[in-house]
């Protein structure tokens, strides 16, 4: 088998660029562990930015998503049972769109599959070769037999746990990551949400959000201990915690059948650089955010757009200054958004330690901070509705 | 012995918060344990925010601060090599002044003395009484007599090791504190500042701070270990390391004489609430600030406003609203300056730790942001200025 650029990872990454790439003629496979069937189900983010919403749509993916999508035009910020709107459209003339993950990559898979795209599900033993020379490769094994795909390009979308991020050899790759000191209890709820934007509260028994993935599905998150286990959190429990740390004068939360709880650990890291000969690292692959600003996804797509662009920069013009810059300049929005994370996170979260008090107070003055100052406000919502992609 | 008002500590607070008391036929006795000489010589903060030097002008004693002192419509901030300014009058219509704290200092004294106002120096064995009571009392030694001072209200500005603190029993009483794991060298040196406005530099090996006393005294300051021996820095490494750390293309620092150094430690803290029957506590015996944001004066500052103007509706109008409110609105202001002291210490020193590498990567993103963003800017700009007094 033979492609202009192979994509390890079928995920919304993955799939995108191989859509991207497509558009402007390029020819890709894209090689996909889980089955279409894993994929378009697992729970994930769902908040997008103004620039990821606006390339969907622009590059013809978005249309669904336009029907179905809630645009929000601000966030509720929560300190104990005082609740601060924040107006994203009046401070940055942006909004994000609530439009779950699978949903996009149900999206993509169809464009793809409706455009004669190849996506391989169910590969197994992938392995990348040669990507410091020009013929890079990646073997395979697909419905029980063994596959080389030769490539010009080898795209690693494969995510955090995939096999492309250690191609890069140990002497010329370089980490950076903090580990948080607890988790999150995600759990989705058969029941309208109780409210029309995000609540990100800050209690003192621990942060907690109020998300929500339609009309009639709630999303939740508790902060918890890292190594949580379900078994310790009943749907009473669950419940009282929601009710305790979302509580606010005037406002009640609607309960509902939990149909999904799950625990995620909390972690920033980054690898870099994002490239290493004809191999280009994309997505989770190469960072990973804690999800309290939402931008895993968002990060994603800003890096597979540029990715896209240097690639077809260097088909048509035969200029790799795009491929060249690639790595630096995604690595720019990569920390911006790191920081941001790390501070949405470090502002809502209870911190233990010697100094918690001390820290909650800091924390109760950024939230007085954010009400006060309209540049205060303002940094908060740009980096949510996220920065212009390139 | 009899006034209206028993000011314990003749530093900035003390001295302005009886000279505010005074303008408006208030009688108070300052009672300062050292020398004049020591007071007036002591080597502290020299950055006064738009409100203190607007306060300062408008109650009579900011004449030789407006001819000597030196307005700065900016700061510089530097991350290694990189230098960005900060231009904090075109982003908030405010500036800062340059003027050191114990000319401060020197001109309350001169202003008391002319006004006949009663500031006792080398005070000894101060003790705080009855504050619960309509009856307080101060007694202490002076001249090897001892005295008693009856008062309608003590005002405790006696810094953060002075008694008025711990007058408010533990029980009523809560404290909020870090420490911070360094310190900062601080070194004047007879030279003309290399700079305009002060620079604060992050740097591989830690901080640095050129700031500037007069056209011909520059002070420095370089993060250490906390506990640094002076003895662990010769003249030349002070340079070398001053050289390295503030370097910046076509730059050039000069060198002169060190004529004084000294450790300090860095340290946040709060002790709430600030008033105790009719005990008032002003400035540092309330609260620390590490010194990077240059905020204790001017914290202290506007404690004393907003007590002498509460003092002044108490003895006009019969009102103790100002009184009642006085410890809620300056803790406020308190936490605000404390968040943006910390801030400033976390954007610009050394951390050590496992995750130091990111933390540095976080570091140089919320630099990059401050030059990107006009809103992060404004954030800095207008803590930096400071917020109005009330």
């Amino acid at each position: 088998m033979r492609t202009q650029v192979a994509i390890v990872g079928g995920g919304p990454a993955g799939l995108l660029l191989s859509h991207l790439l497509h558009l402007q003629g390029i020819d890709s496979v894209v090689l996909e562990r889980r089955s279409q069937e894993y994929v378009q189900q697992r729970v994930r983010a769902g908040v997008l930015e103004q620039g990821t919403v606006d390339l969907l749509r622009e590059v013809g993916v978005g249309e669904r998503m336009l029907r179905e999508g809630d645009r929000h035009e601000g966030v509720h910020m929560q300190f104990d049972d005082e609740r601060l709107h924040i107006p994203f459209t009046e401070l940055t003339g942006r909004a994000i769109t609530v439009y779950g993950q699978q949903e996009v990559v149900k999206d993509l898979n169809e464009r793809r599959r409706a455009d004669g795209g190849q996506v391989l599900f169910e590969v197994d033993d992938v392995a990348v070769h040669d990507v410091t020379t020009e013929s890079p490769s990646v073997t395979f094994t697909h419905d029980g037999r063994a596959h080389v795909l030769q490539a010009d390009f080898v795209a690693g979308c494969d995510g955090f746990h995939g096999v492309c991020r250690d191609v890069i050899p140990p002497d010329v790759r370089r980490v950076y990551e903090r580990v948080y000191p607890f988790g999150w209890l995600g759990i989705l709820a058969e029941v309208a949400p109780s409210t029309d934007e995000l609540i990100y509260a800050n209690h003192e028994s621990g942060f907690a959000l109020h998300s929500m993935r339609s009309a009639s599905i709630s999303r939740f998150y508790l902060q918890c201990e890292p190594d949580e286990t379900l078994a310790n959190w009943s749907d009473a429990r669950i419940w009282g915690e929601l009710h305790a740390r979302l509580a606010a004068p005037g406002w009640k939360l609607q309960e509902g059948p939990i149909i999904d709880r799950s625990v995620t650990a909390m972690r920033s890291f980054v690898a870099e650089p994002l490239r290493h000969g004809r191999l280009f690292l994309a997505g989770d692959s190469a960072h990973i955010v804690p999800p309290t600003g939402a931008k895993g996804l968002n990060l994603a797509v800003a890096d597979v757009d540029r990715l896209a662009e240097a690639l077809v920069d260097h088909y048509r013009t035969g200029s790799d200054a795009g491929l060249d810059e690639y790595s630096a300049k995604c690595l720019e929005r990569v920390w911006r958004v790191q920081h941001f994370s790390w501070w949405m996170t470090s502002m809502t979260h209870r911190f233990e330690g010697p100094d918690q008090d001390f820290e909650r107070r800091l924390q109760r003055s950024q939230f007085d901070y954010l009400r006060s100052s309209k540049a205060a406000a303002t940094t908060l919502a740009e980096n949510y509705v996220g920065m212009p992609l390139r």
